[in-house]
């Protein structure tokens, strides 16, 4: 099953312990759409400006990955840079310039309305629900930052009524549900109205809630991480991607759809941008998750 | 088979968001103890002040634990004094009297000397390598904390080279390896002897390595902590317990052992002292095993 995905798509800078990239693909659409690429047909809605390297572009349509809504404004691309310190955990924002994505308002092509599975990456909750209006898709994700928890609340809280899989780290679930412990804040959000939701620790993994189990896997131990940038979006992609190539929400696949997404993290950390999602192919995907298996089985 | 068991029996005063408790029974002997009883036969070797209450002794045997080596002395219990804040994480020491504790040199009473699992509590590692020198164990896991990797460090490693299992947390094996990541500080300890390495990392769960594999485990969702004091010897318990039990190390055994470890100190920490894990029994322990199960494996 096709799956649609809006977010950015951005230039990003980036300077981590293991060296840096400049105006490197990044943003939080590409990760997705990438990482998704893998388990389904994407459809990518975005905007970039007239200076977005051609060679970008047609990375990511070799990934299979439908361009048609990847709009190209006068202008120039949103550009992110930031820095990692030896934790890998939340970098230091060195700039943020939206640049075109200031006036993103996404319009769906009438050729992705089909798609049933839908990825709101990190935007507007106004914008979020906008795309969601000119959709019925089957299966809905969305993710979220602090930013729009602490301004655009009540939309965000109108929005997530709508959300079957909703995904945000730890001090995010926290922010929103006012509560310390994981357990309580991941209660408080099922009844917020996403059916399922999907707390991102890092390097301590993630957990998955229902109203009825919960579910946590480890982080996969990497001795090196190079850069974590996109690596929830990327998670996110494995996920969605997954569930849409099975196209049936089980237990299992649920479960196994958290496991494809931290498989596709893991490898998205093992080098800058995304270069390392373009090296892979199912055969590693499959292996990484069977030592996922390993790993955590008993 | 049989567990000797040498350490701490003590009396803590904590106080934690949840309330507070003064001359409760603690120690590391105490915890691990307990917890093992569960699972095998064990020979407490520790020593108490006269004002060490009887209560507590005969608490001790109604669960099992064979009190040969239990030394009372002229003088006080060892007693300690700590405060947890809402993270629950490392506690803010308010006093330490080490008592009849600072003279601590464990003698094996006869009778002890037959058994094949030994656990080396967190004390001076030259008394516990002269503890490891009166038998001839099977198995030998032991624990240790940052004072000795600071200040007895030679001692340390020295005795490593003897260890079956070492236990320690995310920042001691830091220390002691001088590496960050922690997949290398597990490498790293693992060529210092132990043949196979446990990294306790509290509400993020536990990492069995060994030179041919490694194992994670998420931490058992608790919506509610009242103490965590202890835990890690309860962990501890579980694991040599459930292994003493096997008495057999293959790879499902050890990965069982560290969930039945994880098990216990779930318990443990859902009330004061040893209060919970003296109203358990032994199909508690197993549905919680099963919950694990479910909560982990895909």
């Amino acid at each position: 099953m096709s799956i649609l995905a809006v977010g950015s798509v951005a230039l990003d800078t980036i300077r981590t312990p293991q060296g840096k990239g400049k105006d490197v693909l990044g943003g939080s659409a590409t990760y997705f759409s990438i990482s998704a690429s893998f388990f389904s047909c994407v459809n990518l809605v975005a905007v970039v400006g007239r200076d977005f390297p051609p060679k970008y572009s047609r990375l990511l349509k070799k990934r299979g990955i439908n361009l048609g809504g990847l709009v190209i404004k006068e202008g120039k691309t949103f550009r992110w840079g930031g820095e990692y310190g030896w934790d890998f955990g939340n970098p230091k924002t060195l700039f943020t310039h939206l640049n075109v994505f200031s006036k993103f308002d996404p319009k769906i092509p009438q050729e992705y309305k089909k798609s049933k599975y839908l990825f709101l990456a990190n935007i507007d909750p106004r914008i979020q629900e906008r795309v969601l209006k000119q959709l019925n898709p089957k299966l809905v994700a969305c993710d979220t930052m602090n930013y729009w928890i602490q301004n655009k609340r009540n939309y965000l809280l109108r929005l997530l009524k709508k959300i079957d899989i909703f995904l945000l780290n730890e001090s995010e679930a926290r922010m929103l549900t006012y509560q310390y412990s994981i357990v309580g804040a991941a209660k408080a959000l099922i009844k917020l109205g996403p059916k399922i939701v999907i707390i991102k620790r890092g390097e301590h993994g993630s957990l998955l809630f229902s109203d009825r189990y919960i579910f946590s896997i480890p982080a996969f131990l990497l001795e090196t991480i190079v850069d974590p940038t996109g690596a929830g979006d990327t998670f996110a992609g494995g996920l969605v991607g997954y569930l849409a190539q099975c196209n049936k929400f089980n237990q299992l696949n649920l479960k196994r759809a958290v496991v494809y997404g931290a498989v596709m993290a893991t490898f998205a950390v093992e080098d800058f941008s995304v270069n390392r999602l373009l090296v892979i192919n199912l055969s590693d995907i499959k292996r990484r998750f069977k030592e996922f298996q390993r790993l955590s089985c008993f």
